[in-house]
């Protein structure tokens, strides 16, 4: 038996899940587990878990859907159960890569971690121990439109289903980012929307916050406004020098990019518009 | 139009999503949300909320469901989405008492609160302000049985849907929770299992505990045993002492009971076994 | 035996605690507990709970404790244990009032609450119930300064130690606000600094976040940026609608504004430029 | 400048604080934090952190002390703040050892990891990455007291201050914890005392709970009953399988873990009776 799952989404029409529930049956398929949602404004989304036998054709399921759906702007997809390729980018910090990489190692998380890739080579001697390509590409004495398009040479090489920023400091052009589009996760130090950009934790300082916190997200034109994946937060008080906020709010960040990570490789995570739908 | 909640539950089998999905298109219905859980040991529960017109029969969408679904240890219920009727026991602690009923006064409460039952006149003038009926049953000089059995006779003239324990700190026998089975909710002081029984937070001191917790769950036979609804915890100190506790605890004893009464008020717990299925 | 507390702050200086410790001992009392911090700028904050006999002379330690501390940068102040005079502003909403009306009726609260005021008669029902003044004083028809008039000549004949605004949802003008300076406290519905102003909720949904939250701080003259006294958060999901994020979001602001009162009343913040040091 | 940490416990006496105080002005250090405690039962902690310059003689620091208080049974004891040698002892489960670890690796943990032991070769690979020695001792076909003869020896020859347990899967003997008294950590896998002893996340999952969590406690004679050093939890649904439960919970466990260890190593947790006081 192969596990398969069924994303689906579009204009809420009557009688979807009907016609969900009705071509798996026919295909000799079981619902494992189904979700669904729509939005005020309309729009249906639905994640359903299914088990088939060998001869399972998820072409002919689809196009059995497609029969029952004609309209077009009602998308479905059938991923199988199996791990997606990444390849992570970071730059000095350890914590959200040695967090990934670890469970990479002991075969914890979803993923093929093909190679990391660093605008600095501190993180190299780590990440080879465990065989891991690493690819130095320093941004020095190089226009941002130069290093870019190094990244893009060595990125492209992979083919990575999903690219993950694990505490990459340094801005992406929307020209980069199109050649990813929803395709990159990335981890801020701060509960957005609040202190966007440079320093967080400086900027959390000094308004004398009493929480701090980390939002994963995909990562859009906009720095820092893409659709929010997960969240989470730690009390401080007044004893936090920014410094020490930085320091503890790296188990929050790791934390948070794994939960992210882990949502995005299972198929669970859905894009409308300027937010997700996780099922 | 108007809004409806069938709940299902019974041994899974191929074919049930797609039973519900079809009656529900044929009689004119529309799926609003539906949630469904197959536990390890093959039951099936789902819980799907849909809207109909005026015409909507759910006596007929039963015996259709009926008809496809012939098993009857397969069970289906209907209920409109309204206010249910409870009846409230309590002792002296107001925290419980007053949270459900500041909510039940400004009408944010799926509830109408009959009447508030207590072994004390302790709560008597707070209740009055309400324009509730208070029962004062004093269980002094009374046997347990005389008590119980004078508590039911008040409580079998409001027929309640359900009974709350907002602090009541007497045990119940089983006789008299053989009453009103499955239709008991209770709040204990502790996280359980840890600190069954009497003086949970002085129990917690003792052991040195860095967290303190509570719990809403229903009533059976056994103390403190039956299925967990809710459980939320607050973290304490060496500072906090028994009486500490007990003071701080009270907030999330309020907020447990008062989580556990809406996800039952709104028909989304199922029991089975000595646990509780949330859809 | 009398508890008092001592409040001292100013720039660090080397033997403050060892003067203090000093003086408290010649006057024959004994330091209960004891909380000190000194800023990363050198700025040192101590609270002293310590216990005297009935000759025990405040004014006698104030001033020994000069004599030993001449720098008058440095300040000393002993506060009795006793309630506190508040005075709480609303306007619609109930949730953060009746919070505190509660605890105020079953004498929880370290304060006396003189009077509620608001620009609405929505609550002056509920309130009466707890035999508590409620003075309506609408802002229509009335300029800003007008209104605030009228609020001010109701509060000051009051002479409270605390304004409490529980959801009182006027911006107030720098003019009032200097009329009760550091002795504002406010409930805003979001975690400060994101969504400042009005609507929170709908700015959070607008968001996609998957966090919400409250903040309590003092009112400065600016909207919504004075010192951060608590926040908490909860965590939310894309079935939550602004309307869902503003019901649940109540029990958020009615916690956040209790804790951060009972921190309040019972002297352990200092304002210190824009943050709380909570000792 | 140095920095100390000047530690004392004992039966609480007028004049403490103050014979600190007058102590290390007169060796010309300067307090920089300051944290105490008295038990209800009159048991008085208090841990000072100070700097001196490079003459201090803590020698005579602690003789001034004695003269000033000549009771002994309250004791003096300075550690400078430097890192503490720490064995770690595993079995197969890697998430606490890699999480200490990586920490140690990347110089974030106040402590020399001197060695890993293990009863199974499992993690082995992986902690040779770091350099790290090594020892397999074996449980199988030994008596238990023979393979923990054998440990002893290990543990011995590398002196450690402090052992962890890092999800060592065995019980111990009396006899072999007496060597290490309140210088072993441990971390179980559930909120304590729920679920004391062996399959804690099944006893969870039969018992239906909606929150898992972990304890970090030091050992004493009895299984899993020593005194409780840091507690967190982790809410979880009836979705949860007790192997869910398990894989999810090794979070969890290892953050606490974490923290325990990091205020271990930092002089802040005084043992007293079954529990700690942390400062």
């Amino acid at each position: 038996m192969t596990k398969h799952i069924l994303l689906m989404d579009g204009p809420d029409a009557k009688g979807l899940i009907l016609h969900v529930a009705t071509v798996l049956f026919a295909n000799g398929c079981n619902i494992i587990r189904q979700d669904e949602y729509v939005s005020p404004s309309g729009q249906f989304f639905m994640r359903t878990e299914f088990v088939g036998n060998d001869e399972t054709a998820t072409d002919k399921i689809l196009s059995d859907l497609r029969a029952k759906v004609p309209n077009e702007a009602i998308s479905f997809r059938i991923n199988p159960k199996r791990k997606k390729d990444i390849v992570i980018l970071a730059t000095k910090e350890h914590h959200c890569l040695s967090e990934l990489l670890i469970r990479y190692h002991f075969d914890e998380l979803d993923a093929n971690i093909l190679a990391v890739v660093s605008n600095y080579d501190t993180l190299l001697p780590f990440v080879s121990k465990f065989g891991i390509p690493f690819h130095y590409i320093s941004h020095e004495n190089r226009t941002r439109e130069e290093h870019e398009e190094l990244l893009l040479q060595v990125l492209k090489s992979y083919q990575p289903e999903l690219l993950v920023l694990a505490k990459y400091m340094r801005v992406l052009t929307p020209e980069f980012v199109s050649h990813f589009s929803d395709k990159i996760v990335n981890i801020h130090h701060s509960f957005l929307p609040a202190f966007i950009g440079a320093n967080p934790y400086r900027q959390a300082y000094d308004r004398g916050v009493k929480i701090i916190g980390a939002t994963a997200h995909f990562v859009n034109n906009n720095l820092d406004e893409g659709p929010i994946i997960a969240q989470d937060i730690k009390e401080v008080d007044h004893r936090y020098t920014a410094t020490d906020m930085s320091r503890e709010g790296k188990d929050v960040e790791k934390m948070v990019l794994t939960k992210a990570l882990k949502l995005v490789l299972n198929d669970r995570v859905f894009i409308y518009g300027n937010r997700t739908i996780i099922l």
